[in-house]
């Protein structure tokens, strides 16, 4: 039996939209999900037990950053990347492909994922350091290129001190197998939203390389590959024939699941994922990549998407943002000095259970750490309920009133 | 009933040590207990659950801090101390003197309130942005005094804005009662123990005027002394006709309950405290201000001292220091980067249950947050069990085996 299995269990009727179950080697995900990201193997500011208590299913932690520090081989000397940083549930790594774009096209350009989407949240001067951390934190973006990419992978320099290392689709699985998580991601080249048809193309058939690479590296370690599922990832920008072909080109590999790898433009993402939900092979859990706001969830959902990762959550609420149904808010505005109310009065999470606005509001002002802690578990606690409440809707058959009634308070 | 009661268990014999039990309107505290320190109504880097969960009886606040931010009337209007910052149980505020002392005749120089004891741990560049928020960390030290003493009160600067603000008796009593802790403390100068004694003999009458000033505002407030209690604070610095004389002075004033100030040297500390408590009567609780090093709680237990407050907890572990049964330790340590062993292996902490060593490095060496988190709760741990463990001796008449076995281990 392989490691990963996904069953339907209902389908939004005239979409692409499922619920269904992953099952994995350290329990299952009910889908569809949002997946907390855990960078550095730590979900910034949380510890495992509050982050269990907000209701994560599943932790995905970054590849490049866990093989920086502390290596892969001392993670996987500890027991892996589940036991090393106390999650019992499912694991995600992804490739390091990421980073190749956002430590080589894309560095120092001001130019994200999403080419005209949200930028990144600039650190206004009072967030805490962890977040330079980060690769793609903006305050990086003031050096050379640090990524050069060729046939055979690519080759980079460490942010932390300079020194210089190589990844191939190879060498990413071997870390991966060494992290040990229930799923890892097929090694690929995130391409630029702003790159030319040209240029998506040549690393779109790289990428399909390197894919089959990974996936015979892969399943030539017999005993990881009988504990650790392997995700491909589908590339192309924003072309639609690329995509397609991409779709394509991944379905025809055994792969336990797929990934779609950025670029998009925020206008086609829906569109995007659609191309490419409609070839993949049904059976297969589709995880999209680095996607977390409450517009492309329910977009990513009703077109076919399983599960997502973002920071999102976690990083804007250490900058002091925070979600409520009526959008996204900011603790530091002066209306919440003397406000003695929750966060959002009808929350259940813990932050909201126990403390005010005013109190965080203080926390912040007086740059306390415990309030970064409240934002992220509230957000990250927001964000991954209302993914589940999409799921609840897909099964009652409401998926699409939901859909409208959330997008219309929250972005009114 | 007054709001604050006291009642003996249990002596250690031919000692002024006992076991008791002190009772506020939040609950009661089973003494000997140390006080968890929450500076600006919060324990830096942990939730109140947390806190909880870790065996906190009573948390203390620093009413200069939360003068200064988020101001004592926003905490009034929340609903005091205790609910603004989510913690149901006991709670404390301090007098302000100590700032006087931080912020006046220790501004600048290279001091603390205990002359050769340890220094103050000093940021080692890897330490967390918070630890700047208190009034005598080192950073400050490099800006002129910003405060001056007269017979009234204390004029001093902010440290967030330069403004000028001034506190007498009866405003600390104003502002106390408006933070609303179970347990308050009269307004105090807390002298440099490099002071002459003629110095420490004029501050400590007019700590004695101050007292009974305190006393006064307290008690003509009719609604908050029926709710709160009020300690007088012992001063006298090095010099045993002082203390003797200070607390004589102050057991013929209706205090709840007693204060030991600094400044001693490390040497003669346990003597002074002796000294006081020889003289304070015995009903009533004593506190000892600001101290928490092992050998310093054993010695103050042994010598009549009911409960203690110490930031030291929580800030060493900020700076990535952790105590054991064999004395303190470092995370940075390069030895513990490998060590998938908890911090302490008999240790039923959180931290300790759930995390390796090798896993804090991780986190220290990344800057993560949650290192913070970790070692604050294992050091918080670590000493509360240990005041508690005394405790326990004295009940069982142990309390002397207790205190040799622990100081011979620890210190070796």
């Amino acid at each position: 039996m392989p490691p990963i299995s996904f069953k339907i269990e209902k389908k939004i009727p005239n979409t692409l939209g499922r619920a269904g179950v992953v099952t994995t080697p350290h329990g299952i995900i009910n889908t569809p999900a949002f997946v907390t990201v855990g960078t550095k193997a730590t979900v910034k500011a949380l510890t495992m037990e509050q982050v269990k208590d907000l209701g994560a299913q599943v932790i995905l932690a970054n590849t490049y950053h866990l093989y920086l520090e502390p290596g892969d081989e001392l993670v996987c000397d500890s027991g892996g990347l589940g036991k090393f940083m106390n999650w019992n549930g499912p694991t995600m790594t992804d490739s390091g492909g990421f980073q190749v774009f956002s430590l080589g096209e894309a560095f120092g350009k001001n130019i994200t994922k999403i080419a005209k989407g949200e930028q990144l949240v600039v650190n206004n001067g009072r967030s805490f350091p962890d977040a330079r951390d980060t690769a793609d934190d903006p305050s990086l973006l003031i050096t050379k290129k640090l990524a050069t990419i060729d046939e055979d992978g690519v080759t980079f320099k460490s942010y932390r001190d300079g020194s210089t290392h190589r990844f191939t689709p190879e060498r990413s699985m071997e870390i991966q197998h060494n992290l040990g998580a229930d799923s890892m991601v097929a090694f690929d080249e995130c391409t630029s939203p702003i790159a030319p048809y040209e240029y998506q193309k040549e690393a779109m058939d790289r990428t399909h390389r390197w894919a089959q690479r990974s996936l015979d590296a892969h399943i030539k370690n017999k005993i990881a590959s009988a504990k650790q599922g392997l995700y491909g990832v589908v590339q192309g920008g924003r072309y639609q024939n690329l995509r397609e072909e991409s779709a394509r080109v991944l379905s025809g590999m055994n792969f336990d699941g797929y990934c779609i790898g950025g670029s998009f433009t925020k206008e086609d993402m829906d569109a995007a994922v659609s191309w490419v939900c409609s070839i993949l092979p049904e059976e297969k859990p589709r995880h999209l990549l680095g996607i977390g706001e409450p517009s492309d969830l329910f977009g990513g959902v009703e077109n076919g998407i399983d599960t997502f990762d973002c920071v999102a959550p976690t990083r804007i609420g250490r900058n002091g943002a925070f979600y409520t149904i009526d959008g996204r808010k900011n603790i530091f505005n002066s209306q919440f000095v003397r406000d003695f109310t929750p966060l959002e009065v009808r929350c259940d999470c813990y932050t909201c259970k126990s403390y005010t606005r005013a109190y965080i509001a203080h926390l912040f002002r007086s740059t306390e750490m415990l309030g970064a802690t409240l934002l992220s578990i509230h957000n990250l606690y927001f964000i991954i309920h209302l993914v589940d409440r999409m799921r609840v809707a897909i099964i009652n058959d409401s998926f699409l009133t939901l859909k409208a009634d959330f997008l219309k308070q929250y972005y009114r």
